[in-house]
């Protein structure tokens, strides 16, 4: 059927979120208009306030409202350890672990010739400035475990030893409680591939 | 982790979409913040106008932008029949199946005391008029199959009752292309229950 005029432009707009098709599209628009126009009002000028207010730390391109990030002006951080992800979802993911103390690197996205991601578009002449300003003396590589993930490493630890930085790539295997029965056999074969000594008790 | 203001805010608000609880709203706010801006902004815009510009239709209360909604300005559509439903997203289901032509009249909800529906919150004063008004012939109550939409079509046939109008309901069953198998206890029961003789051939 045919929508008036705005709400099909609503409708419309809605299909920009990430996983909204037509059919949670028209829920969400005649939820909001129906149940919760308090929350549609404030929804559309938080949006607008994060559009015109966050922007990408200058250090580690995490997002941020200020020149840096929380966390890189947070100066009980540890700047001599860098760790690279690829989104800041990562970084949060890596935050909530709590087993990380160090400041990020945000590449917001990872090397991918084919769809145009080359080094400029993922920021790697601001890290290679970090790194030169001599600081850093370890680069954790915490690029996803894909062949783009593992070829981004590969060349950021190229990078890392042009600079005499030490790389270093995050552990992959079975994660902890899983039960071996349910884990991908590739992630087996590695597992089993990147064995290491126990060492004596 | 602590995100900055602006961004919070914006992950706050995004919660009070429908089923967003806060993993998907860092989702989609880190999504448009890294990747979709404009689309972002489009939404920003396209919510306040729906809200500035979208009410409800003075006759039947699906949501409109002029007095009347486009279904109630269509002159080419039935006027004598009224099929009552409870939200706009059912006035969208059978429209698109394409069977109905008449008009709408959208109760907004169901009667339920409990969380204070009652008629007034339900515009049952302005289907009451419109019944007044002399031009319906048939009311169908298409209002769910639950208790309290039994309940409120029970209700709404007793106000066409009074003022002479015939009230229909929808007809429940087992569902077009339904396996038996696959169908729940209570409609099956309906459904025998509500069986109708097979005319000769």
């Amino acid at each position: 059927m045919s929508f008036s005029p705005r709400l099909q432009a609503l409708l419309t707009a809605l299909r920009c979120l990430p996983g909204i098709g037509p059919k949670s599209a028209q829920r969400i628009a005649f939820y909001l208009l129906e149940k919760d126009r308090d929350g549609a009002s404030t929804l559309a000028v938080a949006l607008r306030s994060a559009l015109d207010g966050v922007g990408l730390c200058e250090r580690c391109r995490m997002f941020a409202e200020e020149q840096l990030c929380p966390i890189c002006a947070d100066a009980k951080r540890d700047s001599t350890t860098v760790c690279v992800v690829e989104t800041p979802a990562d970084v949060v993911a890596i935050e909530e672990s709590g087993g990380f103390h160090g400041l990020y690197f945000v590449l917001m996205g990872r090397l991918s010739p084919l769809d145009g991601v080359g080094p400029d578009q993922l920021g790697v002449e601001l890290l290679r400035r970090e790194l030169e300003a001599g600081h850093i003396r370890e680069l954790i590589l915490a690029t996803s475990a894909t062949v783009e993930g593992e070829a981004t490493a590969a060349y950021l630890a190229g990078v890392a030893a042009q600079r005499d930085v030490r790389a270093t790539r995050i552990a992959h295997g079975v994660p902890m409680g899983g039960e071996l029965e349910y884990v991908d056999g590739s992630t087996l074969s590695l597992a089993i591939a990147a064995r290491t000594e126990l060492a004596d008790i």
